[in-house]
């Protein structure tokens, strides 16, 4: 499947993407995921099923697209002055979001269809924005700072691991000690 | 979903059990998971549809377990003699795996059905237990070994990561870095 970035806002085809997510997000809300059918989310959408087959072609894709569109970041990493303190805030926020019954359904909606698509490599990319926003503003600001290579691999992915693969949920305690280690080589 | 870890092999419902496993694996091989529907693996299996929804429920949750099933060693890690030989040749092998187009699949199928249930779980347990027979190995020959926590959170972990949200194609280069550094901080 294709994630539509490049539709035009406001043009037919964008008006029948936001209908169908918005009807897709409001049925996931309300009923089972192993009982949701395109038939019923055409209907809530005002759209025939063949509109979502020709676009999405199957239920998996069109539940990984908004599920790609719900993790999409909405706003700019929060401003506390320092890196470990913008650190600190965006992974307590980005931990609670995953862990959270609909961030853990979402990531395995994002993961679950062709995995040859590029719905996976988004929310990586998402995230990697995100902290290069944050280190961006450290550098500025003249504070030594981590590769982002070096967040991702040493404080994210064992992060999401943990939750996504080991289903646990991770304590403050652990993602702060991760940090701790790897602004503690930035300063050597 | 439940993994049907505890049924008594040679019973009818172990039987049952392969039956679906084996007829789901052949058809996986030879057409698109999207057609894939419980009547035709019924069918395949010699079963009733009934018989495969009273158990699994649903296609993703059979998905599931037959991946899960797929990913679970059947064998001990490879013995050559050192730590390092050992973990690098249970890396090599476990990122082929996982990069292949199945092992992308079979990763994909684990974590797609009900995030409240324990499949992804089971993959980090199996890892887990690979990477303590090797340290345990290790151990009694008294080489100085890492943590298991180290070992997960720092190798497997971005590892894992970069292949499963990331889309990438890991490098041997990658992988021994990691093993590298903390391999080097049992020594201090």
């Amino acid at each position: 499947m294709v994630v539509k970035d490049g539709i035009r806002p406001g043009g037919r085809s964008a008006r029948v993407q936001a209908a169908v997510h918005a009807a897709t997000r409001e049925l996931l809300a309300r009923m089972d995921r192993a009982e949701l059918t395109i038939p019923m989310i055409a209907a809530a959408a005002g759209v025939t099923p063949s509109t979502i087959y020709r676009r999405w072609h199957d239920l998996p894709s069109l539940l990984a697209d908004v599920a790609v569109a719900r993790l999409r970041p909405d706003a700019e990493p929060a401003r506390t002055g320092t890196l470990r303190g913008d650190l600190d805030a965006w992974l307590e926020q980005y931990v609670d979001e995953i862990c959270s019954a609909p961030g853990r359904a979402m990531t395995a909606d994002a993961l679950a269809c062709d995995p040859r698509d590029r719905n996976a490599g988004s929310c990586a990319a998402y995230i990697r924005q995100q902290l290069e926003a944050i280190v961006g503003r450290a550098a500025e600001r003249g504070e030594p700072v981590p590769g982002l290579d070096a967040l991702m691999d040493h404080v994210v992915a064992p992060v999401v691991y943990r939750i996504v693969f080991g289903h646990e949920t991770v304590a403050p305690a652990f993602w702060r000690g991760l940090l701790d280690r790897v602004l503690a080589e930035t300063k050597r």
